[in-house]
């Protein structure tokens, strides 16, 4: 059988293997199967390619137009799971895992297309928190923003999710309008390199924006700059070796790693045998042991359970674990498939004997389990593996060794400050679960482990249904951890994205930070349309137009109508000495909410017309009482405009109310929708 | 003269120079002043006091607790500046340059103290963006939540600014919970030992919070853990070591930088000389050469004017800069003091002497120059030196040499992009500005050179006399820049107190969450309390307590009788058949302030009571249209409680309103002034 050949893409070219390629074995077969790698790949020409040509493609388009371009990324993807499922079972993962790896990365961009849309601007600056006031009078103002690096964001996968971990990557990248150049694991890198084929196939991306290497990076480090990332995940050795780099140390080079975990999933102490929370856990803690041949940066590596309830635990789990049936991924019936590749099985099995100088094997023997379909001696095969540590306290192996497969230890609490002592005792973790169904012990695990893991995850009878699992990181929240766990953050939202981008601190006037964000800002000019803004299409409204309405005197009769009409009868409104005697108040005061009637009567445009609804309303402060006598009047701005569909957009209006004597009786901001 | 001994303050006690001690010289007249050091310092037992004491001390008190322990600090030192002031003469500042480090470190802490207070929550977890929803009906939520390291904060501060190099980085410090450990430079830790002795001596701070190290380090670098944190200003060749350290590497112990930066300020191609513009941007140049005699981390270091104005700004800035008066900054007269020390003055000549490589000097001579009433042969002066590169493209140590001094180098530029080009050609620093009236050409300096700037600083006539100053970084924005500059942030309001915490992705149910941060989550536990919540004080009401309200119908009257009163005769509630034309509306529909105000109608309490004003209302949204005969019902849930004065605290309330059929027709967070 002749090898499949796993190429690199690099700098607009497909390049086969070539000097210095590797063999890769099938995991269920141990069998040569594939060759990957050229040492002769140009680097300094896929950087220049990057940099040059895919970043300022991508800084062309808007955030939304890039939301766009993930969204449909992820369809093409979609679209070719079956293809992608068919190559990965060669990587010893199941049907059940292919879901979290390819199904799970496609997800993640579809979640990153979302919130590119819903959280980021229709523009080029993402604007990063609120307006600063620098200045008594407001003439000079302070407002962060975030603007894409660059430069080129080199991406070094691990080798057990293959499409997740480049599409989890990729997505934030891409949005932030970054090339990215994505360097899998070679064990599995056949995987990734059809995924990118899908995408380069598909004709969505602008050239440059995304290249592949199949192998080694070569000298591709060395020769990057302050425009640049490195987002890694894999070893501690292996970052280690990363992170002395000078050139990256010298240039200050992001760099962010995700690395060794041992990772901890508390039973609470009030989830006794018998309760929901007891059996959760110990389905919680299997299939955290054998997804992925427990090749997940994120499964349960330390068992903390009360003492009492160790040996309990040991025996349902065992009993669970028994019934994982192993073997080749290909047949429905398999549980559990191979490691990655037999060298993974030694490294396994290494780091497991490690971990028994310090523990005791409870469950499984790598010497005797049975494999369906496969030949146990020749693929990657090892069964799931329980340790019991008696002495968590006195053991250090146990916290810093991270055998990367089906392999956990169970360790006893004295109480829930012994177990979150255990579970700190990871130096820095991706993820530490607890069960329990009360309140009181989640938020003491919270104050006293927050610290040191990246997440908490928390689950009990109220939340198991739809609960996504200790192991998997969602594209809404951080996935990284302090110390051991590489001190990084992936994901998360827009938070992810910033990782690709630059915060700077902007000051200047309100018309200078209103240019350059795209969005109005108290102070800055103000413009008068040639119409009542209500009557302009969506396009046709300009950031700073403004209407400022006639004043409206409001009365003691306007004040009891509105009462009476609204059953809204507060003291404040209705009883004057009440009303002076509360220290807001001179007396009887309007309604806010007759004020915000009264403005809007002041500033619609009755008529039909472009404006189609008033969905919302923002940050609204009442700031001076208005009593009976006293009028408003109304200033309403175009602060913002956002597409929202083919047919209409999303207007946000700054407004202001201000009485008589000029002084603001009101602040809020108002949304519509309106027609292109 | 006998030498002042100056002290480190170690795990509780004070600790006289010893063996390693170092002679410090006073900069105006090169003699011994002082002496410092010790290097049998105990820097384990520091280590420890600050894990065990300082840190379990800070972390039990509240943000808004930490916040008012700054305010404290902050006007204890203020009560003492002219002690300060008096004894940091000797570094050779004037008593402008005492503005900038004393006062403008206390009012750096009380910006923070303010910040803590309004934008931080009165508890022990700080909720870092929105909830997120990871499940179709809500049993399972993600929210982002930060707790304090439970390490210890080493500080390592340039001698520049011994007072606000120091206390910009404690106020985030202390107010996020960690305790500090400070190593100010040994040139001018007096005035650092002063202001920690005052601290300390105030009684305002927990045994363990501040300790201070007036002298080496030792080996305290190799025992930090991921719980600590590093946060360095100096030289990039000294966090050059400090970066390489391998425990550091190892735990991924974070390590804030703030090193060398090439910081520029751009005139504007609108700035022709007669402009305010032109003037203001000689000013600023002038200003930030010699403010400080230059020793200041965002100085201008590159001139980056239009070619053919290059001429214009030499004879300005040197007309300016020729009335500078030299001497010891005690004399009132004196607009310029000394640098630091004598060894600081040979490494600014020498730093001075490889950018004349590739720059000529027009203005300043090292070697003739007059001083008042100091010996310029003794003390620490040099004059302020213009240099002029004519060709900046080809050149390379002027954008890559920082003479900490007053040293500046001008350079012409064809176009904006290549005025943007050379900016970046530092390859990363803290502050590049543009002085310029035209909004397009800082948008399109913020679009092209953001990426390679921690800070863009625009200035023109509008801005002028309330603008804070190229140099000053201020404690709401980050102040820090990525590559040469150290790829570290500081400050930034918020932003810089989380450096100093972990971010821990939670996920767990709506009751989970709801107690983790003390605020309530739609799904978690509703409450009905023993009364009508607004007779209830701000104390009696807990965190989920809830009205729920009998429904009210909305009849086509009300909508008329809204309309003709509030005049919002919008069609959408008024003609039957264009609201039927919108997409959004079945029909005429009622107003949604209609809505709100009858909701107030329906939920208020009318008697006097505790509850004192409705202050505001945030994130409303209109989900569903109400037609007539529809009725609505409100439910009204305590989301969290803000104590604000002496008298009465901020209640936020999360309100639904909800049809006939249960569906959501509006959602939004009231906001109210409760009596204790």
């Amino acid at each position: 059988m002749s090898l499949l050949e796993i190429s690199s893409f690099a700098a607009g070219t497909w390049i086969a293997p070539g000097a210095g390629a590797r063999t890769i074995a099938s995991a269920i077969t141990g069998e040569p199967f594939a060759t990957a790698g050229n040492s002769a790949l140009d680097v300094q020409a896929m950087l220049d390619f990057a940099r040059n040509t895919g970043g300022p493609a991508l800084r062309k388009l808007t955030f939304h137009e890039r939301a766009k371009m993930l969204k449909a990324l992820a369809q093409a993807l979609n679209a070719q799971k079956q293809a992608l499922y068919d190559l990965s079972f060669n990587t010893g993962a199941t049907q059940s895992d292919h879901l979290i790896d390819i199904d799970g990365g496609v997800g993640t961009m579809f979640v990153f297309a979302s919130k590119g849309r819903r959280e980021m601007p229709d523009g080029h600056v993402y604007l990063d928190g609120d307006v600063e006031q620098l200045s008594r009078h407001g003439t000079f103002l302070g407002q962060h923003v975030c603007t894409p690096l660059q430069g080129v964001a080199v991406h070094i996968n691990a080798f057990n999710f293959p499409v997740w971990g480049m599409l989890e990557k990729l997505a934030p990248t891409l949005l932030a309008g970054v090339p990215a150049i994505v360097k899998p694991a070679t064990n599995s890198c056949y995987v990734t390199e059809l995924a990118v084929r899908i995408m380069l196939d598909s004709g969505i991306l602008p050239a440059g924006a995304l290249q592949l290497v199949s192998g080694g990076l070569g000298d591709m480090l060395d020769r990057l700059t302050c425009q640049d990332v490195v987002s890694f995940t894999g070893s501690a050795d292996t970052a280690m070796k990363l992170r002395q780099n000078p050139v990256i140390l010298r240039n200050s080079v992001r760099f962010v790693a995700e690395q060794d975990s041992l990772n901890a999933s508390i039973l609470g102490p009030d989830a006794e045998p018998g309760t929901p929370e007891f059996d959760l856990f110990v389905k919680e803690v299997s299939r955290e042991m054998t997804t992925k041949a427990g090749q997940k940066c994120t499964a349960i590596r330390r068992i903390i359970a009360p003492q009492t309830r160790v040996e309990a635990v040991i025996e349902v789990l065992s009993d669970r674990l028994a019934k994982t049936v192993i073997g080749d991924p290909r047949l429905e019936t398999t549980r559990m498939g191979a490691l990655v590749s037999n060298g993974q099985k030694a490294d396994v099995l290494a780091k497991a004997g490690i971990i028994g100088q310090e523990a005791e094997r409870v469950f499984g023997d790598p010497d005797a389990f049975e494999v369906q379909g496969a030949d146990a001696g020749k693929g990657a095969f090892v069964p799931p593996m329980l340790f019991h540590c008696a002495d968590p306290d006195k053991a250090q192996r146990v916290h810093d060794t991270e055998a990367f497969g089906p392999v956990s230890t169970i360790m006893g609490y004295r109480d829930l400050d012994h177990a979150i002592a255990i579970a700190n005792r990871g130096q820095g973790s991706l993820v530490t679960s607890v069960i329990t169904h009360d309140p009181t012990v989640a938020r003491d695990v919270v104050l006293g482990a927050g610290a040191y893991h990246g997440r908490i995850y928390i689950n009990d009878r109220t939340s198991m249904k739809e609960s996504t699992g200790h192991g998997s990181p969602l594209p809404h929240m951080v996935h990284g951890g302090p110390g051991r766990a590489g001190g990084g953050e992936e994901m998360g939202g827009v938070r992810g994205v910033k990782h690709y981008m630059q915060r700077t601190a902007v000051q200047g006037s309100p018309e200078m930070l209103a240019a350059i964000g795209g969005t109005w800002v108290p102070g800055a000019p103000e413009n008068t349309g040639p119409a009542h803004p209500f009557t302009r299409r969506f396009g046709e409204l300009a950031i700073g137009e403004t209407l400022h309405t006639a004043p409206r005197t409001v009365t003691l009769d306007d004040i009891e109508q509105f009462a009476h009409f609204t059953g809204d009868t507060f003291y404040a409104h209705m009883d004057d000495a009440a009303a002076r005697r509360n220290p807001f108040f001179p007396g009887r005061v309007a309604h806010g909410y007759l004020l915000l009637s009264f403005a809007a009567g002041l500033f619609v445009e009755p008529n039909e017309g472009p404006v189609l609804a008033n969905t919302g309303l923002d940050g609204l402060r009442f700031m001076k009482p208005v009593s009976a006598g006293d009028s408003i009047k109304v200033r309403l701005t175009v602060k913002k405009k956002t597409r929202r569909t083919d047919d209409y957009g999303e207007v946000r209006w700054h407004v202001t109310l201000t009485n008589q004597d000029d002084e603001m009786v009101a602040e809020y901001e108002l949304l519509t929708m309106n027609a292109y």
